[in-house]
């Protein structure tokens, strides 16, 4: 690479495990978090160099300087492009990793390119896992700006050749990311009924978390996804205490709007979505509604609320 | 008709108002019910007679006897055709009026035929507004046997050739009914999820009892579940004190298990049926693993359960 | 009302209609459309008045005037609005009854209404029946706006007091018609189903005729759209001819933006339109590449395309 | 083991690679297959024994004997039994590895072991990469039995102590390869639905076998379903001359019936399956029933059948 240099804005659970990984691969990571002592924190530990401010940030990087972001989606990150691009040079290579969604870096990618500074999208996937294993990484915009980042790619990939990919233009990485997230919503869903009629099973007494671990080895089902299940189960398949209710966090969404833009039928990514809604209470007006139609027309009688 | 006596064997919600229906229209009804009080106030407030056992029910019928059975299915059902059978005469007509898997009333009806009695099945819908608007029914049975009921059809149907029909073969008319009901939870979800939509619009300020009465004229989707939903509103469209649980009783899933036995797509009902389960807690395990499955490899946190 | 003069804008199916009733109800109908001789020749019919232009049009309208826009959504809708608002003077009302998405209808009314026009949106179902039977009207706007068009929506409705409804600020009347398209994608669906099931049900012999037929009496999905299923299948319940492909014109799409803008699950709703898709062809990639996945994994045979 | 002789019967795709693989790892195999001519030219390829009837088989075999089947569900494994129960001695072993509904095979069981011979319900993954990638193997049965096969279990599976499980009694075994598949249907389904979105987002020009092989590596979605897909799009991603039609062959059925039974939401599954059965045109007859309600309230029109 040009530079071995690159600053991390962000060091939340991804953030702080990318710039590890990146300090582990050998390139020359400085660290700047909103609240300093986290910057500080991950310094200390690590050795690499820790940033105070943005200026000193960008002052302590070589130009072309390669800044990646790994803020929530939104403001955070909407105020801090603000806050560097006047301190940013013409070249300058600007990376979101966030997930976000591919429309919004798109119209984000105008305003930084205004200003002479390259713009990619990077989806990154890897989660807890991706210090250790690697990440994948899904990046969008212009090629040369993509060359320049490659051995970041490279080094935060699971290997130099795998498990990373310049997708298309500005957008289309945080798009392949999306719609990989969308598909993680079906799968896990998928595993997760089949489990759920295997626990309902009970005259058999399946120990399910043996079946899992089973499944990992010359199953069709055989995935990452299933690992993690099979350790989840190996520690408590009862899953005592666990609420029944599934977050959701903005790409499944995403990637039922895309299909529905499209007009192609999504229906199980789509159902994924809806029932980690319904586990959320968002059904409840419907429901009620329901059960009220049914005393209404049958004297059925009505739960009450508690 | 041959004769204009009818025994009502069963004196819930739907027998009772059915036998009311029946005495109303000028049929000589005579009302059975384990519980014999149950039987005896009936009587008394219409001026109907009550048999105190089935034996005195039958002794008062003449042959060839009408008796109809509203009864739930299974167990109930079965015992009183075991207790009634040794008591009828070849010729005698049953008819079993519950909402009955069709595959069950074809199988009753070979016993009940063995022992030369004829068998109708009837699927009755119609629920606490039968007894004032009639009822539609869908019977099945022999050409023969459903003519000579067709007098007791006409008075319970809401004219006399309108709202009844002999479907086919034993097993039909439950088979008709069974769909029937399946359709029901379709436009019932379709309902609920529209005035879910419409209630969460809040910016609006709509108020969902005025549109549901304004849909009910002129409207696409104007149907009596709608007249239905409009009287709910009309009442309380907060819908405060009613627990989001809906029960099923059996028609849906048999719906959904003979497309299943078709390989015909009937992903509407099959999923109107599925969120009532939803709603019951019956995807509480599905969503507990999903929730861990998130913190496996996002770091997600997950609710405690309460 | 002040005036009972209203210009009718596009003569469609609904326009027309709708221009013919407003005239059986004594209102003072212009009409007006590209296509001058369609204006003419309805002219000629019904004895309202034609005009040759939009100019001709708001200068035979006494002020303050009621101009009914009845045109496809969008490009043709935008384009008459451009050309009326110079034409229009302070205090007429435009009313879009065309099915338009609300948000577009929100902006649209901002652009009228710096131009001190009144906008009131207003959804109309009904169809090819309004005409005789009237239409459900659904109108957003100004109170004083909404009162001063009032005599229009009673005559267009089915009875001056039932099947209209002021819903609430500029957007709600495209609203809540969306949402009642909605609901109605999913109970076609539900009706389809449940008949296909009868259908492919071969050795009860039924008469899907007769049973849609008999369930419009007394039953619990009595609806107008059974009465429709019941007038189809009565000409051929074979359905000879007629290809399994059906088309989406827009509502259901935005109800299902709507519901997941909210995160509500309206899970019969959304899968009625991925049906329809389905039906289009529009899952065709995905199901190629589950064929192709079963060939691999197992050896399963392609089938090839013609 | 107390033996290391197994009999093959039934040499179709599975059959024949599970006898090559048993061979390959040191079991004396004999196979037989109705068509003798198939048992021969595997034996001539492998060196194994085939046996020209099933008496000789019984006879090649010593006591206790180990005959596994490998035969479609139905009729041809119930006939093989029958064959087979009178050259079997008590204390022999059949495994039944075919895919079959859970209950049939303890219904089977019972026959079998009135007889004396254990019966062991085999429920095998692999398909055709088993051979060379092992097989994950579910069975159900008593102790003692599946103790007597482990040997074989182990040759089968992907490593000795890895993709293979004693799951519970008989049936257990069957259902959890059900559940296996039912999984897979909707794993199937969510990839199929992801890579249908990315091929109608033509802007981007993405690469789709790219993509696949990009996310085999640290992605959140990796699995042996995305390698196969990753395969089958580096051939031909425009998937030319593919029939978009996809087969089912049971399990998935079966998952959803037992999710049915136990009334536990799957909606994810069984639009799996319902989309597969779509796409045969499962769902032709409610297609054109929705183009002609459509025609009937809203004048549009209908696409003629070709």
């Amino acid at each position: 690479m040009g530079s071995k240099h690159i600053g991390m804005v962000g060091l939340g659970r991804m953030g702080a495990n990318m710039a590890r990984r990146l300090h582990l691969k050998g390139a020359e990571v400085i660290v700047y978090n909103r609240h300093t002592e986290k910057a500080i924190a991950l310094a200390r530990e690590t050795g690499m160099r820790a940033a105070e401010s943005l200026e000193a940030l960008t002052q302590a990087l070589p130009t072309p300087r390669v800044v990646w972001l790994m803020l929530p989606a939104g403001e955070a990150t909407e105020s801090h492009i603000d806050a560097l691009l006047p301190l940013l040079s013409a070249g300058d290579i600007l990376v979101n990793g966030a997930n976000a969604l591919y429309e919004n870096s798109i119209a984000q990618s105008q305003r930084v390119e205004a200003a002479q500074i390259h713009y990619i999208d990077a989806g990154v996937s890897g989660g807890v896992w991706g210090l250790q294993e690697g990440y994948a990484l899904m990046v969008g915009g212009d090629k040369h700006a993509v060359n320049a980042i490659t051995p970041f790619l490279q080094a935060l990939a699971p290997a130099t050749d795998k498990g990373w990919l310049h997708c298309g233009p500005v957008g289309s990485g945080h798009f392949v990311k999306m719609i990989h997230n969308g598909i993680e919503y079906g799968m896990m869903q998928a595993l997760a009924e089949g489990f759920a009629i295997l626990q309902g099973k009970t005259e058999f007494g399946l120990d399910l978390a043996e079946i899992a671990e089973m499944w990992r080895y010359g199953s069709v089902v055989r995935s990452w996804l299933l690992d993690l299940t099979a350790d989840t189960l190996a520690k408590d398949q009862a899953l005592a205490g666990v609420a029944p209710v599934v977050a959701d966090s903005g790409e499944g969404l995403w990637t039922v709007q895309a299909a529905l833009a499209q007009k192609i039928p999504a229906p199980v990514i789509t159902l994924a979505l809806q029932m980690r809604w319904a586990s959320q209470g968002r059904d409840d007006y419907a429901a009620k509604l329901l059960a009220m139609m049914r005393n209404q027309f049958g004297g059925h009688a009505v739960q009450k609320e508690v």
